[in-house]
């Protein structure tokens, strides 16, 4: 049995996306932008898209939602754009995130700062998020953007973005939220909240690699970062990708559709193995549950480095990750784990297990029964673990901890 | 039938393109930063697409090809961030062009104007082409960058890129080229000129839309456009889309293994339907033949408006253009056509005719028939064009040239 675990990664495209993109590549393949039948023959399915798109989040007409290649661009593009904007060309030079964000917001904040904005990188509480208040406390006259996770990639806590929303909104900063690991997992309604800025990605929800978007409330007005052939109303260039963007409106109709019954079933199975894992000694979960995307653990054990447990996993063909695949080539402390206070030893300890709607209870079997064993066997072998073994003389010893 | 003739604007993906892809959807699915099986299994095939692009252009072990999601993101990414590292980070201010740039180049150039550029836009001559004497000519000790496209996508016309480069290297002035149009099209050995940068685009040559690449000659430093997760070493965040990724190497690798075959066929076809074209009065084609890359045609048909001959042939199920699909929503003069230097009249009436390896006789026979009736039609009824009809009373009366 194959399992693979590491769905806030990157998902498996549903086969019904697969299907929808289909006639794009080699049937309807003209340049949507040419005046020809070859061109316009597109012209329904991308609207069908952009339909499905808007539809899942209920975003208003007045609303812009932008295709881009991928969330880390959208990501890219609010933050270069709102300094060029408001930064080099306006009076503020401040910018407001967390320690934990995606690398594309964190390295464009870093980016950002060699140019000379002021970057306020606000710590995350023992849950693992980052309370309003505390981003009320550090917005200025001077900060330009708010940007903060509307769930996190490594434990699945949501950020209170509502109340958030409404703080910037208050002080009139413009706030811009990485939705990735939201979108598809719970109901995300944006105009229940107030969010300028919201990117996506198709292929956390089983839509491709390669496509996501950029909302922008109440179609305001952003610098570009992709200059060009006035695609998309001018707001980004580049010959648009049909049949990734057609299967990005399926993905998104599929993931939303019934989000609240898939979300309940994920949860049921992702509590089971959570359960199951807990009762192991010696190990614990970052964050409550309740307010938790439904699939996602992130799991430390105790004495167990977490790159012995991926390695053993994977040899029971069960993918899983440390934390962030865009991190994931580096075998440094999982960096979430030490932003909430855990110590360098137990920052390694960190396994994340993150399910998807197409997760099945044998999968979940299957992994419980091989990660008690692993467990077993990695700590056998630990020297970070205090075990006890009998010594030749019957004796009791308990080991030393040591630190990696 | 149908014929489609806009290959510049885009092409169909060859079916085995298509194949090639199809694995990377639904079954190797992980994302290839993962440490687990489920991301290393797709690391194979994304090894041989690198190998193809290297071997399709020649490139050096030493230079880096970092995969984009388009030709207008690797546009975009050399201009600015070479705006970032030489002018705002440097002493220099300037930066050399062409008139007939594509709008990727020319609103990215409109775009760092306003940030502080100060941008030259070189003149082409009667062939369509800078000549490298001209671009000379404009480089001063301020020049950033030069950046002049390898084939134009509306004449087909080849710039002289060799001598360009050559003269870039005496100045030591970094060199780019938007080779979108002419990779698949002609020989390309990147090693074989001193260029720094190179753009270029899969959906131009049978591949998908939304990947392309940016070669980075000697692997030289550039500052990122996309930040984030250290994918390819840094140089482009954002998770890898794996199967346009392999698709784009099956392609290039297609479009090129047999390239002089390929382009003697293609020239063929397009010099008779060329040539039948040309027997019309008052018609005529931008630039020699012998220059152009083998599969394009932009004729001019006095009398006969671009718009109006492109919805004749719509009609006929022929698919043309009157020049960027990009700026096809506009109807404008041809801006090429303008630039070298025919009146505001004859820029309304070209058409591009664009050939692919996949266009047969039988197309080309049918679209020679269909063009000619639809240039009798269209004549018959021009305002602009000086017909010979008779009058009621047999008389022939000449009308006035109108223009629009």
């Amino acid at each position: 049995m194959q399992v693979y675990l590491d769905n806030n990664a990157t998902t498996m495209v549903d086969p019904l996306v697969v299907e929808t993109m289909q006639p794009f590549f080699s049937e309807l393949y003209g340049n949507p932008n040419s005046l020809h039948k070859f061109g316009t023959a597109s012209h329904p399915a991308l609207s069908k898209a952009i339909d499905q798109v808007y539809t899942a989040l209920n975003a208003s007409d007045k609303d812009d939602i932008v295709f881009t290649s991928c969330a880390t661009e959208s990501n890219n593009w609010v933050l270069q754009s709102v300094f060029t904007d408001l930064v080099v060309n306006g009076d503020k030079n401040h910018i407001v995130t967390t320690e934990v964000e995606h690398p594309s917001i964190l390295a464009t904040c870093k980016f950002l700062e060699d140019q000379g904005a002021k970057v306020t990188y606000l710590p995350v509480n023992d849950q693992g998020i980052v309370e309003a208040h505390t981003v009320r406390s550090f917005i200025t006259d001077k900060t330009a953007l708010v940007t903060v996770m509307w769930a996190s990639n490594e434990t699945g806590m949501v950020f209170p973005i509502k109340e958030i929303g409404d703080i910037c909104k208050e002080k009139g900063v413009l706030f811009h939220s990485d939705a990735v690991q939201a979108i598809g997992k719970i109901p995300v309604d944006l105009q229940a909240v107030n969010v300028d800025f919201v990117s996506m990605s198709a292929h956390k929800f089983h839509g491709p690699k390669g496509v996501g978007a950029l909302y922008i409330k109440d179609s305001q007005k952003l610098t570009p970062l992709m200059h060009g052939g006035e695609h998309m109303g001018g707001r980004r260039s580049g010959t648009l990708n049909v049949p990734y963007i057609v299967g990005m409106g399926k993905a998104i109709e599929l993931a939303t559709a019934n989000i609240e019954e898939t979300a309940r079933k994920i949860r049921e199975k992702r509590d089971r193995l959570e359960d199951s894992i807990l009762e192991l000694s010696d190990t614990f979960v970052v964050g409550d549950r309740e307010n938790r995307t439904p699939n996602t653990i992130l799991i430390s054990i105790k004495g167990v480095e977490g790159e012995g447990m991926l390695w053993d996993l994977n040899n029971g063909q069960i993918g899983a990750s440390t934390g962030s695949a865009c991190a994931s080539a580096d075998l440094e402390a999982n960096t979430v784990m030490l932003a909430i206070g855990a110590d360098s030893e137990l920052a390694h300890t960190g396994i994340r297990l993150s399910l998807s709607r197409f997760t099945t209870d044998a999968e979940i079997d299957y992994t419980i029964s091989h990660f008690k064993n692993a467990v077993g066997r990695l700590r056998a072998i630990s020297s970070s673990f205090a075990i006890q073994k009998p010594t030749e003389g019957g004796e009791v010893k308990e080991c030393e901890l040591h630190h990696h």
